[in-house]
């Protein structure tokens, strides 16, 4: 398999673009930020359109505001493979998230055109709008609109200025009049949606992976359990005749903890208390009320369904115990997305076929994947976090390692675009 | 004992004392607040004065800011017996709290005037200033003051407009410029000091004990635990790679209920973790750090290091499992305050005298007692709070139980005025 001219991206380029965009960041804010919509997010989008010109990619903005550079295919097919990330940072985010899916897909097309490759299929890059929790409550904008999954309700929501996510949308060159109307294109525009991202996760450089195959991205499930005791002087009030909502609380966080710990292996699950509050969460007063967000997730929403039901049943027995009242209210259920078996299978050879190890493996954190594979067929590959680290100034991926996500990516191409033309 | 013509208060006036009272509050604040220094408390100090003349009592205010009420003995000794609380309240605080003391001591000395009772000592009102914690930082402000045990520093402390406390002192009558020197009055000055409290719990209630004889007011040990795990993505961290602060603080608490409830009928202790900090408190990330106010409380203090000694050493073991770090800070230690045995003995032979059964108990809640106990021989007397309330608009005790309280108060200062001049 391996050929002595086999195309090879350009792992400098690349990494030299990473380095560029990590200095189009918002100098008020802690480092790297670039939040989506803001003139920072949008100088950042002007460069890489930029580059995606110099490329030799054709540039567009579509209804969803999403910026897309496309190479039609020698054949002219109006198919296209795809392949993206997004742009935009959480506050204090990191250079790699996001980021490092978008450059790799420019550096992908780009070592393609400059070899002369002539693909069945046409590419696109895209840096997809918004993908972080934005402003006006929605997130991963950009590829729900693409999905048609944008509804009303959110393109009417406003972000503290007063601005709707439609006009914000309208800022960055979208058109928010044609969206809601299902997907922004046919089943067959898109034959196939890759996206390279970092793992955000501390799996693969633990086990010495440097990539990963992702299998599907996880649903979340989060509850919010509310415990009820009663306020008491924390002075005079015997030990015996207490309603401590927050003793009860505790129980719940171990439980969580525990029963998480024992369903990790069998359910691919993992649960998370993150956030609670106190009231009345003074020093003399023994807490009255306490309330806690948990979150679940895994692949498999009824194993999510079952651990709840645990949580909840053996939490209320032993609340009721103590005189404790226990209200479990669902927050949110955000679906799981499959990635597609054949794109796996072709990113897996793509893999073998440079010599690449790689590690199966679940996507616990939501992607722009989860909307394209609800009607495309989509995959993703993952290069190792350092230390785990993301949505932090820490976050790292080496140069190489990202050259190796890069060379798969590209391989996954090509393989793709000779597998799928053969129908 | 039981004389037909035994003198006793009118209960009649001082509920409707207490109801009058109650009608000065602040209207722009929950009921029944009536914050010290406001103009609110400044009001109702007016109108206690008023009641104090018309009870046949020489006003006069201390250099600490205390309203007193006085009536020299017949024979001219200059030692007092005195009674006294607050009269202040916390924001959203109850019609009984403090006011109670300053009203049954009222009551008292009235019934003893007009009785024509002739006493060997001086009998002493005191309306404390400022008994609840201030703006200013400190509380117990008036017996403080009473008994040289406000300092410079925190007669420098500024409220939120930047009056300090010496200014705000200044308008209440007080002298902070004779403050600091030592206590305001000599040993020999007050013979003994009673003061008569809502219980602020359960106990007299549960129990069907009319009167708390208090044997002294607890020790307040605080400590700050700090839990330090890491900052990781809920989603893509693997349940056995995280160190979640959250889960090892959930430990702690659970413990340290668990210990004090082993602990409680021994060494007379509660303890409580009644504030948490959590950060960052995201619903998506794992928990780094928690920070933890625990208290514990016991007449002996020896008993409350014994208890946190034991919390931090089984904390520590048990959150080094996980990989978690534990760092305790002691924040504060209030000493305890015992009450005189002869002043209890006193107490209980009135109880008996007047035919109420008492139970023997501590104080978990601060008083002023507290400050008097320093130099004074002092006594406490516990009314019953309904349903334990107390810092809320439902605090009650009835009018009834307070009539039982004033009547073993004034049995009380007939006793140990006999007593103490017996030397």
């Amino acid at each position: 398999m391996s050929e002595p001219d086999m195309l090879k991206p350009n792992g400098d380029r690349l990494q030299s673009r990473v380095d560029h965009l990590a200095t189009i960041v918002d100098a008020a804010l802690p480092p790297f930020t670039r939040r989506a919509f803001s003139e920072t997010h949008l100088a950042g989008r002007r460069w890489l359109a930029d580059q995606f010109s110099q490329a030799g990619l054709t540039v567009s903005t579509d209804a969803g505001g999403n910026l897309i550079g496309r190479r039609e295919s020698a054949a002219g097919a109006a198919s296209a493979i795809a392949m993206g990330s997004h742009s935009d940072t959480v506050i204090g985010g990191g250079r790699f998230d996001g980021i490092a899916g978008v450059l790799t897909a420019l550096e992908v097309a780009q070592t393609l055109g400059e070899g002369g490759k002539r693909l069945h299929h046409t590419l696109e890059v895209i840096d997809f709008l918004c993908e972080e929790p934005s402003d006006y409550g929605a997130s991963c904008i950009g590829s729900r609109a693409l999905a048609g999954n944008l509804s009303q309700e959110m393109l009417s929501q406003e972000d503290s200025r007063g601005e709707t996510l439609r006009e914000a949308i309208l800022r960055t060159g979208g058109d928010p009049d044609q969206l809601g109307a299902g997907p922004l294109r046919g089943k067959g525009e898109i034959a196939a949606f890759l996206e390279l991202h970092i793992e955000q996760g501390p799996v693969l450089e633990e086990r010495a992976f440097p990539l990963g195959v992702v299998t599907g991205i996880v649903c979340i499930h989060r509850h919010r359990l509310i415990v009820t005791g009663q306020a008491d002087h924390a002075g005079t009030t015997p030990m015996s005749m207490r309603r401590d909502a927050l003793v009860g609380a505790a129980g719940i966080i171990g439980r969580v903890n525990a029963l998480a710990r024992e369903r990790a292996e069998r359910d691919g699950l993992v649960a998370t208390v993150g956030r609670a509050a106190i009231s009345p969460n003074m020093q003399n007063v023994v807490p009255a009320e306490v309330s806690l967000i948990v979150e679940a997730r895994s692949l498999k929403p009824d194993r999510v369904e079952a651990f709840f039901a645990a949580v909840i049943r053996e939490s209320k027995t032993e609340l009721e115990r103590e005189g404790l009242q226990l209200q479990a209210v669902c927050e949110s259920e955000a679906a799981p997305a499959q990635c597609d078996p054949r794109v796996r299978g072709v990113i897996r050879a793509a893999a073998e076929a440079r010599g690449h190890r790689f590690l199966e493996m679940q996507s616990g954190a939501g992607h722009d994947t989860m909307q394209m594979a609800l009607h495309w067929p989509a995959g993703m590959i993952f290069v190792p976090s350092q230390n785990g680290r993301s949505h932090a100034a820490q976050e790292y991926t080496s140069p190489d390692a990202l050259a190796i996500g890069a060379e798969v990516m590209l391989e996954t191409v090509i393989q793709l675009d000779r597998t799928l033309s053969q129908g």
